[in-house]
């Protein structure tokens, strides 16, 4: 065909020396790589209207915006490919279905071996129980370090499965032991007392705000690694963009002042990365839907590339 | 793989029974289908900023969106098979080569003759002089029937080859002759008398709104196929959706009130395609980022469906 | 308290003169009046992602911006008062259930017979499934003009129940016969040619838009009217707002062109409801987060006086 | 300078042979000009928030996007030229002084006797009232004809000189007489009944959208100008644009459906002008800021076209 | 009624763990509480367009988003109540006879003495000025501090009471002392050498935003407490929100970069409400119309969780 | 003619002690003054689809929202006056055309020496190489300090003369050796390796945001000044939106986390001014049509008032 026509969508300018991160991600194959991504889009179980099932594709669509090289490191992660699983596909009207069709297609995914980390594209964080249910029952004891500004241990007799309750159900469910889980970054004024008090019974460790002003994120993490790091086969980050300030993710449904700045957020999860343990991210709450030019979803692909940063860091 | 992950952005729902428009587009194989389609992302020419280099995308897009049944008609149109030739990559910085990549990637689907009929989605109007005159290399003497609000008669010197010159390129280059197109539905105020003139001189048929409004647009075009049949080889439609009052097309960079409704445009379209001299149609003047819900895309799509239907009716 | 100081919200200009539609609605009190109006905010069932849930509250705001004088009959309907029987509480997680609290809670209604005629703002179209089954259980037979775009006939096996299923499940459940069904306003490109056979087999009347642009919409109503009113004891209006052409209901999830103006909608409704069988009445698909200045809640809003219209007039 | 620099702002495309509508605009200069047009940037006696004082310059600018050329008639207005009286200044904090700096401009544009005819861009209905008394000081007894989907015959006990108003302020004050106001349009469910009594208690008279279906806006226009023209020495057309169906005029504060379709007002337009009593037109309500890529304004623009079509078509 | 059935609007899910702040707010009822909420929905007198009429709502509503438990200080406010004294209802067209109106709603609330600590929402920046008069009147001398990137020492004669102005009449009219006011974050670049000349005239203090930068926001306060806590009888926070970065505070009329961050102002406000004297807030300048999801009303509505934490703290 | 007459579009409040930014601009009338400012707006060479052709105005506009008053330094800079050249015009179809009127209009300008020091507006990027080719024709060697997340040293094969390329150009052709070239910003993940190779090849200096948070901006500017001052006859800073956060410039066509704060960016351009070789500024990259709120812009003129403030303090 004529030298100029390129299938739909893919007439774009192209410069020669710049490789971008979608150009990485290379659908299922069989083969081995270092790493995978797989999109849960699911937000029809979030308390208030959720859009974040379109966050996959926008993160996807983020990723492309950006080039593989750190400047700051001297690093090229051009050599890098991701096997992209694809999405889980969701059933329309059976929520507790959907969710099921989580724990099965990671394990799936972690039965094959085909990677040794994997990625979660959320969906709001009800996606997050159902995957560590997967885990849980692939590699044994684990460990949680959650950037939220919420405790997520909502009661399930309320409202079942939403994203408000997914660590309450995996602590009653014994997919996850309380005092395996670190959650850092925690806002006021978004919790309930009786969800704090239910963290210190079940042996989790708190970190709010104030601690990440006073002590730094990276101190935090160092803490939450040392913490886990004996106790636990893997760890597993969960992300949940709310924790950062709106003016830095005006796209979460729950946002409010007094988070983290993007800088906190990418320089935690990478100091956490650098830990051989930590094998496991998942990113949530992202509403593409009332974003702002994407922007959270931009910084959720910075998420995925201060994790490898993290990794390869000398 | 397991069951429920499907390839990134496909994991969604799917009705059984419906097939919808986007399936019927297959990337070029060699195989010869009565219909194909290619997309122009071109719109640097545009006088005023236009983003219509999006609209080959945004119209794929609302494709995607309706199912191929007619109600009216009680026909289905999913036995039809249509070549998706991709885009034609543009050139960031060079304006006439991007056109001249135009010509020759029409010359080149043309001359493989895979496809009986072609539709050309623009970028802006710009686009429709390289592509007729690809038409007039390959079938010789064209006629065209253009749907828009303006006369697109520009003199060159002012601002070379714009969205508001391709029928004075194409009349001045012998690639169409004046008396070989023409005009329905141009509006008042959106032209220069010199422009008019130029029309008249050179024999083009003008129906403003006035004329739509008084005698209906089926009489017009009949009146335009007429004129036309005799004199070509084939009869190539352009439509400008600015031809559309601002309420049916928010989408288009220049709007107005006056003009057609989509109920017009559609029944014009239909009525022209029922005759077999017509074997093409270019669709441009649409911008993605102004539109308001793609609502003026979605009318394009509606475009290739009443071509179809115009085709097909007993 | 001082002259000034009104509750929150409520400190706005009043003209003494001018009653809004907004202070007919009376909260249920056990008084009997002639019409009632409940909500039912649910949206989770739809196909694709919807905020209909949000229209019980877009379309009451709507129904303040109007004052209860028709200008064109000469009437003042500030004489009537409407129960407001609230919104239905949805559950966030079993869709099944919060469908199953529709039927509930509109067989509470009709049983404490407060009301003679109810409208039902929805949600999406799945609600009209349980709320046909209310009816059907407390009045026997009933019978349903639905305008909409779509049929409405989905299997149910692909997807369970969504919002386009409602008339497939009344049917197959035996809450509607097929032949007691009239559909009016089927738009082109947007159902499978397999459930317009399902209508066909099952004795459905199915006007498209093609009839309505023949016949006008009032004559099709009083053939709906004709058909079913001998058979049954109730006639259910079902007005799915993307029976509309998208520039008259841009805030629907599914627009589209070539559909009927708010006048035609308005009309049809009008005539429909001058004849008593007709007695309830259901409002569905609209997204108030997608929607231009609720332009698509106003119409509803317009649906329901025109109901009144109808009604009151000589 | 350099042969490419021009003026902040004036760096853009001109085509030799196109005249824009804003080229005809000269700034106040002494000389006598057939037409005038004047601004009132005042909207603070809305009682809904508006932004109406930023129509204007809405309409100037959109103005500025159509050229002189009317295809239809075949005539071209690029021989006229427009005196620009500018803006009258408001005072940001005392409204009624703001009124009186209206009555006292218009007179003293009147008073000068530059222009013959004169249209003044509102701002909010309130703005007609000041107008309305100057024309009558300077001309004598006066006529209106009113498009608008209100009565604006509130009393002024309630909010003071409101939009609302403006009629009943100028019958109680006689500036107008009542027999002498004709309103075209009128909206259902958007007046009380009190002000339609007010109307018929003092001789208005009243055409509802139903009589512009029935009748059609011409022969509206007609009865209005047969019963005004032997009684008044000059008839002035205030075009409320919510007169308008929302989907031709999604800009103005209180929209609805069930309006005039924009060709319906812009043929009532050009039919009164043609009458050589119409003289005044003011041109209201639309605030560009909650509007749709400023298609009101562009409606605005055109009402002064079609008063142009009518003056000058032989 | 049945059981899911909720008044409209109402019906939400509800945790029953968790107390929202909205549910703190009791509509003013005659019993004593120690804190009490009005709202003055007044942007009219503002030099620039302005909806800040609209930010009493958007702020409760933004509160109704947030928990009464801080996680930080680990206490829970949810047994606090607040009496709700409503809004004050506004004059459409009498500018000066609406600031009269709050005067008197705030004297007849402090009379009363049913609340000992009162916030009051704008409202644009004119709101103080009454405000102050009545606290003056029922209090005697006063100080404020105020949070500002303005003086708002306008000069009257220009424009009257506008948003502008409200310091300089409470200076001029001996409703404060100049040297009982401390400015706090007056930005760079938004107002005129004679305005900081006037506050050094009359003893104003002032503190720039390189002052905030090199001494942080609570020295200041400490300053600004120390200064005034034996000269007044009552210390008065006004906190204007534009004087936030435009990052964090996207919705003031008045937005530029180079102010406080959210972070800075909410410390500043928790340090001031420590102290026994400060009794008194308002909050002003929010335009909830040109807000990005009401960002701006989630920061004001940590300024009121702010001024909590400061009273309770241990 | 009448008081409250003015011009249209300068009917506005004026507090006659506040002098706007706007108001320092002269049109260019052969006088000389110390500064002059010239718009290029011409984004079609942009890779990626942009409006920043629409930056001139919105800057401008921005500038006559602020006041001339600098509290933080005490000084009103209303003494100033700006040569304001206007905007160069662009061809709508010939880019490289377009590029080469903007070393002509600079050229022009630099000749005549009415100003000492220009900013220029653009535009895109590409207009810095155009830019910089008038100026080193004009004052021999230059160096540039560019504040950027990106390089911009792309190949000019690959497309041409875009807004990727300007340095890569302008040290090919010798208008700027590599070593007279500093950047500072570089974010991470925006570059290609082959291009930070490039740099590191021909000398550029390079800081990257890594070295912005570790050693301060205004060490780097003294570094950058130390290094080019004793080796060049003028120092050129070259200003990239795109350098901030996108918390801080979401109105750039590349957006990111991970940039500099505006406070960042004002101070290091305060830093450089105040050396007396600096004598040049651009500001590119600003795309008003996907701004928020002009917030991009309102930096811009920051930018442009902290060069001045550099220059003028003591
Ligand atoms: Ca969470
Ligand atoms: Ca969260
Ligand atoms: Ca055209
Ligand atoms: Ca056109
Ligand atoms: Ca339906
Ligand atoms: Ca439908
Ligand atoms: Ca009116
Ligand atoms: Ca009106
Ligand atoms: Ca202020
Ligand atoms: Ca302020
Ligand atoms: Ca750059
Ligand atoms: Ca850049």
């Amino acid at each position: 065909m004529a030298d100029h026509l390129k299938p739909a969508g893919q007439a774009k300018f192209k410069d020669q020396h710049v490789t971008k991160f979608d150009e990485l991600l290379i659908e299922a194959d069989g083969q081995h790589r270092r790493y995978g991504l797989v999109g849960a889009p699911l937000s029809k179980p979030s308390i208030s209207h959720s859009g974040a099932a379109f966050a996959p594709g926008a993160i996807r669509q983020a990723m492309s915006s950006y080039s593989t090289y750190s400047n700051g490191l001297g690093i090229d992660f051009n050599h890098e490919q991701v096997t992209d699983f694809g999405d889980i596909n969701m059933h329309p009207t059976d929520i507790p279905g959907s969710q099921d069709r989580i724990t099965e297609s990671i394990k799936t995914i972690l039965n094959r071996q085909e990677v040794d980390e994997l990625f979660l594209l959320g969906g709001d964080h009800s996606v997050t129980y159902p995957s560590l249910k997967a885990y849980q029952q692939q590699v044994g004891t684990i460990g949680v370090i959650q950037f939220d500004a919420h405790h997520d241990l909502r009661n399930l007799q309320d409202g079942g499965p939403t994203n408000g309750t997914p660590f309450r159900r995996a602590i009653e469910d014994q997919v996850l032991r309380g005092d395996h889980l670190v959650q850092i970054g925690i806002h006021d004024f978004t919790n309930a007392a009786a969800y704090d008090q239910f963290a210190k019974d079940h042996g989790v460790t708190v970190f709010t705000m104030d601690d990440v002003k006073d002590q730094g994120v990276e101190a935090l993490v160092d803490q939450a690694i040392q913490h886990l790091i004996d106790q636990v086969n893997l760890i597993y980050l969960s992300v949940d963009m709310d924790v950062l300030d709106q003016a830095y993710a005006p796209g979460c449904p729950a946002i409010g002042p007094g988070g983290m700045t993007s800088h906190d957020l990418l320089t935690g999860v990478e100091r956490a990365s650098a830990f051989e343990a930590v094998k496991a991210v998942d990113i949530v709450e992202i509403d593409p839907t009332i974003d702002f030019r994407n922007m959270t979803s931009r910084v959720a692909a910075h998420v995925i590339f201060s994790y490898w940063k993290g990794k390869i860091k000398p």
